[in-house]
């Protein structure tokens, strides 16, 4: 089955478009990326976000904005289909907007909020459509994060070696998978901010780059400070138990604002590259010293200066992993979230469970995200339970 | 197949559910009700309801509210499924929290947007559960409502009279059912207030009543002032054409207090009288005269005094339609809303439209809503589509 994988995460750079050819074969799935692109947010639509996330825009605006995120959805949808024929089904992760999967204030229940009205993607494709896959672990008591983790131990999960799944996305996770492991021995968490520190840093400090620090150039051109990273690692996040989640909550701009406080004096160039430093040492303290391989994917594997840094602290921890791209695997590192949430949404539609609940916490597993039924919706339903 | 159906409407007094045993012979939808019943909102979550209609609450408020909707639509869903077995489906309306098919401000697109994480709801009671049913329709350039006409068309439609389906719920709406018409011959809309202004002035100004006009007893005593009413009858909803929706946003607590600003010197039941007088003139005014027969449901039936006075605003306009209740037709006039919903989540499932193009107003006919899977779920489409 084709399907295409969508999906923007914590760096609200634009959205992740995959097309994936999924075939499960006694149990193993096997997936093949036919197509992979990232269509950036428009401008106006990024400022709408933002102003959500800052909790500044009103109902009307809030709803407005889910229909305009889901519009956006597929466009990016069918740009990405526009290159291949045949798509039955998309999986779209939507923009979270709010996730609290343990409420600050207690009166408050546990909830999660990604925005993309699946409705509109159903009316601008008319392909069958599976949405908002975290809210049904939040309800079953779980973090509802990670959930690629299930997509991990499918494809990545060796009988003969233990091995790290490791994603660096605006928040960087990890999933242990250890030798001949069942899905019930995977362990998954965040590890704390992946690029999104350096990113929301290079932005403000170096309004001419790119808006992300290119290769690592500018982490590469600095020198790490240690009394600053030795601040900032003492952020409750990195010293709470596992399972844990982190979000632009923790780790965003408010964050950065204090970094900047006690940065007084420090070159532009030595604060990237101390934050560079920060997010390759609460990586690598996570990666189990028993781990054969680590297997790398998302936008900061181009970060060669957060990659060398993390070889380096792997070395200075003693773990003898080797630190791979997902693509030695098959899986274009910066497709693999995108490609994951096609093959979640795969799952859905065969009513399977795909998380797992021991790693996100929950009471038991659930089929996650909800199905907006597309034009092909009877005949989809048909081929598998026909 | 046994279904639940749940919804709470404008007057937000809290949910109704139903549990309904449906069945589809030829193309003929046959269904009985198994067990009835309304679950007051527990008086926290309505002042959190208000909290956010109100647009007070921010993100993490809202988002919680969702959840703890979810929670009581679902224990309302246990209540009713108490008194029954078997139940393989739940279909859920959910909280109408916000409803703009046509923005006021060109800067954002049409939406709307229903509380009660169905997620929630599948997580307690384990069934599948269909919800958001409006979306799709607004999606498709609707007005997201009526959704209840495509169910008064299969169940009320005649070969040989004209009928009109009539419900008095917060707001009043009408499905007019050309006799021997097809569905696309359906017209349907929101003929302005139901009970709502009424339970409002009521709640304001008779603080020991239950809520609500018992009965009509109230406007019995009192005198319609017509100076009032004509004012009340220049609001452009009335003159606007069909097909129109109304909420709470044209007449909730701010048209009350426009009313009572306007109502100096009239006494509190003569109050109570005008707007019940309101309410069965603008109803009448939008029954087609080549009507034969109008079924009413929803509370507004057991207001005797907003009974007599639609059959005497029939009369004046020279209507010979004979003024039924629902019951006559096996549909209990209080379940009939939470009837319906059961039976489109009953449709959807099958993946067909229920939608009626030319009485929402959209360009097509949708499958309405999002289906999120329970344990029962394979199953279920088995059942379906094996």
């Amino acid at each position: 089955v084709k399907v295409v994988g969508l999906l923007s995460g914590t760096s609200m750079d634009g959205i992740d478009a995959a097309v994936v050819e999924i075939d499960r074969v006694d149990g193993a799935l096997a997936c093949r990326l036919d197509a992979f692109e990232t269509t950036p947010y428009r401008k106006e639509l990024r400022a709408d976000l933002e102003r959500v996330l800052r909790d500044e825009a009103g109902l009307a605006a809030l709803s407005s904005l889910a229909v305009a995120l889901g519009q956006a959805f597929a466009l990016a949808a069918q740009g990405v289909c526009g290159r291949t024929k045949g798509v039955q089904l998309i999986g779209s992760h939507g923009q979270t907007v709010f996730h609290e999967p343990k409420p600050a204030d207690a009166a408050r229940l546990p909830s999660t909020l990604q925005l993309g009205e699946p409705s509109a993607i159903v009316e601008l494709t008319g392909i069958t459509t599976v949405a908002d896959f975290r809210v049904a672990d939040v309800a079953a008591g779980g973090q509802g994060a990670p959930l690629v983790s299930y997509v991990d131990h499918l494809l990545l999960s060796s009988q003969n070696e233990s091995r790290v799944a490791l994603n660096i996305g605006g928040i960087a996770n990890v999933t242990l998978l250890p030798a001949g492991g069942p899905p019930d021995a995977v362990r998954a968490y965040d590890t704390g901010p992946g690029n999104i520190l350096i990113d929301i840093a290079v932005r403000a400090l170096f309004p001419d780059a790119p808006g992300f620090d290119r290769d690592g150039a500018i982490a590469f051109s600095g020198r790490a400070d240690a009394s600053l990273l030795a601040k900032l690692l003492a952020h409750p996040f990195f010293a709470a138990p596992v399972p844990k989640t982190a979000g632009r909550e923790q780790f965003g701009e408010i964050f950065f604002r204090d970094v900047m406080t006690q940065a007084v004096g420090l070159e532009p160039r030595d604060v990237i590259a101390t934050l560079t430093a920060l997010t390759a040492r609460t990586i690598a303290a996570e990666i189990p010293a028993a781990s054969a391989l680590v297997v790398a994917a998302g936008g900061g594997v181009h970060n060669q200066a957060l990659m060398v840094a993390l070889r380096q602290e792997l070395r200075r921890r003693g773990v003898p992993a080797r630190l791979a791209l997902s693509s030695e695997f098959g899986v274009d590192p910066d497709a693999k979230e995108a490609i994951a949430f096609a093959v979640l949404a795969y799952e859905t539609i065969h009513g399977r469970t795909s998380t797992l609940a021991r790693a996100t916490g929950a009471r038991h597993p659930v089929v996650a995200g909800k199905i907006v039924p597309g034009s092909n919706f009877s005949t989809l339903m048909r081929s598998i339970f026909g």
